[in-house]
């Protein structure tokens, strides 16, 4: 069995970081499925996770360890943890505390945006807000 | 305006791509709404994927273009695309050509296996496969 094949079979979590050090983690609804978010975690932050069912993440921008929700109100209780077949990266099924919005600009999800498909995108594709 | 609430307002589409020149995009059924992988693009592969409306990726392994199910025949035509407020990561409604499995693996999704949560997952959480 190569070293990817045990990955893949494996039951025990390898958790493959990157470079930076860092695992993508999807957060959905549990509830509804909608995606709501893709965040990263680091080892101390998918620990953390894993130990206390809420959710933490790695802020790249603040260069900080965060407990979704700590300010905002909008925690990420993890109903269900799963890992892809490669192992480097991370879905979680969460109930959202607070008012429900994922997003820090308010929305619920941070996919607000559909992008336009099609060959007149070339270039710049134009964006249109949720219905 | 500062220039992530720009990013996070405008109706253009300015994907941040990472210092790798990628941005990562998750792919869900267009009809379930499961999570189906996380993959990533580059620059040419978005491009392609919009005017297309086919699902590309860029493979970080093999380090080439990638058209999804170009090879297996589980090609992924892209219902619907959405950005994330910062534009740093993509969401793709697909439907899934072939067998209906996205995975290298066999299955329907990448994320087959469920994580253990909880105090007893501390060092190395176990996996357990879908139900």
């Amino acid at each position: 069995m190569s070293g990817s094949e045990a990955i893949e079979h494996k039951l025990n979590l390898t958790p493959q970081f990157d470079a930076s050090g860092l695992i993508a983690c999807i957060a959905v609804d549990a509830g509804t499925g909608e995606v709501l978010m893709l965040a990263y975690m680091n080892e101390e932050a998918l620990r953390r996770s894993i130990e206390t069912g809420q959710a933490w993440y790695w802020s790249r921008s603040r260069r900080e360890l965060w407990r979704k929700g700590a300010t905002s109100g909008q925690t990420q209780r993890i109903v269900e943890m799963r890992v892809d077949c490669d192992q480097d990266a991370l879905l979680i099924k969460v109930e959202v505390g607070g008012d429900g919005r994922a997003c820090h600009t308010g929305q619920r999800s941070c996919f607000y945006r559909k992008v336009t498909l099609g060959q007149g995108s070339r270039g710049r594709a134009a964006l249109s807000m949720n219905d």
